[in-house]
């Protein structure tokens, strides 16, 4: 399309013909359990390495069971991710804490806490006031 | 001490005298279930409406049984306040999380996360690829 | 200072020993009536040219007469300046606010506005609603 | 339209058939004087807590007579949301602030100082210069 | 086109029948060797001061023979605006980088390097480190 | 020291005593040539899966020979830190750019640039202007 003329990286008409790329899309595909892949990676695949370091990291701390539940894991990325205004990541991400579960009503709790946060933080910076020495993480342990 | 005179708000000397400021710290009190009172709060009370607006926020949002568990809307608060940078609010919610019994390893799955996310953001930003249709949230449901 | 010794550029000793930082300097305290030259100019001179830039914008948008009053100037530069999150122009632009004139009580509104613009940003960079046609400038006029 | 498939949240199709929500339409419309209701309040209706407290906080800070001007107030929003780059709000409050009487002249000088202040917030967090103590609030009043 | 109907600035129509504005973009094709002018000038032309002031800029930092070479300089600029969310400088400083040998190799590695600062920076601010005093400026020299 | 008790990870009184986390310790000096490891290194040492994993990066990306010089890519991470705010990014990613030679005058060449680009991705936020169609990158190679 039209649009997706403006990526600044070209993204491989044939990605499937570099076997590093076809594995990380196998990967992609087994570990999600679907045949679909993202514009994401079909545009890292113009650098190999660059797709096959953001996999890993993408794999190894999202899709992989951890001390966080799933369910923790994608808002904590989303809210992140709205604060450094990455349409696509909130986007992305968004659908798959969806489909992780999260219902209408979770997800409009979510951007409540993200707004009062991003309002919070806002004002906190407007007053400059000191840290309380009893934030002191040591003494909480 | 010299660090809160830096402080663009003035912190009241004696907030008890003003009865809309004492309601609003013995109902922090009884919410938190302690005697301390945070910065944030004393330098509020410099306007008492502003005090118990954001304390109405706060407790409605963040302190109130809801949707989501306190577990994941304390992370979520300060992934958005790390984005957005707010030293008082990292401190003050990480303490909220590790109180809530956030142990030091998920912590660090945390910190990890919102690194991944960050780094993410950038490349994002930086590719400027356009968005899947396929992420369309009114096929998702 | 020991806090001095992190700047990432180094403070002239002896700046009024160099005729264009001299000339800016006086023309600072000429346009301001007063003595006192903040750090950020003493720093500047480690590059006469940027010094000069510098102190010519900031004159030129902020101490000249000019189509906006002082008094909306300055706000939206702090508000800026939170949002950016440089302390050190949270801090001279407050001042400046309070010295034209702004009371505590207006400085606690701004307070306020901020953060409530804060929290609708990120409300609404985290539902992606696309604009409405109707908010056509075009049409405005 | 094509793209409002994007938002994250689901715009009711009949807002109107929710007493709550229309009676936060209704207000809106009261308010503002005019039938036009914008995107933001027709997504924020498939939560109508949400809505409710969006609109009672919006309408408190931005819309009822204060401290501080309107034409003061519409540029500290806007800036904000330059910063914090949300194409939604920077569109809405800019078209209020034109709306209010802010002329063409008005509004590039508006950009001239949002644009100062981020080069100079950028200069500033680059130099990590140590905030002058003379700035302490204390000794201004 | 209808998207440029978004803007909140007015393009003029015919830019060139202002002298000031004529002058500006002379310099800009003279100094670009072409005789594309892109959608910022003629935007800018709306107020000739802020035109010729932002050009006056961009011409000296970025267009003139410095102690930086232009590899250097304008994925400095580009980082910046991919941090910043600026669409519109991500593309043009993309470009410039393109044009001025940057191979698409060498693209991927500066949105490697991005992606890593932007992951970096997240990690750090939301680990509250003490900067080190070994870091201090003085003793490096 | 206080300060580092406000970190919100808890650094290893006696990191040496992990061998994953002595492997890397070992590898950042042989790597630097230099016996110093800075706070980073050892508060990431509270997790030696993270710390393995931030070494790996920034050893890859920042320390090894690439087709991008190393006076070019100390730069483009220290504007995406200024962006972001992360001093401590700041800091020392500018102490690397001086040990590899970059000089006071080419320092304060690249916050000219830094400023710049901060103004400009502002401007430019506030103006919502159209990208240009000739930006296409496919029409650039």
């Amino acid at each position: 399309s039209s649009e997706a003329d403006m990526s600044t990286v070209t993204k491989p008409t044939n990605p499937g013909s570099d076997p590093r790329v076809s594995a990380v899309f196998a990967d992609i595909r087994a570990t999600r359990g679907g045949d679909f892949i993202n514009n994401l990676w079909h545009c890292l695949a113009c650098d190999p390495t660059l797709l096959e370091n953001t996999w890993r990291d993408v794999k190894a701390v999202m899709a992989t069971p951890s001390r966080l539940d799933p369910m923790t894991k994608q808002p904590i990325y989303t809210a992140e991710s709205i604060a450094n205004n990455c349409s696509y990541c909130i986007q992305s991400h968004t659908i798959a804490a969806r489909a992780l579960g999260m219902s209408e009503a979770q997800h409009a709790e979510f951007l409540t806490i993200v707004s009062l946060a991003g309002g919070m933080n806002h004002l906190l910076n407007g007053m400059q006031i000191p840290i309380d020495p009893e934030f002191n993480h040591d003494q909480q342990t």
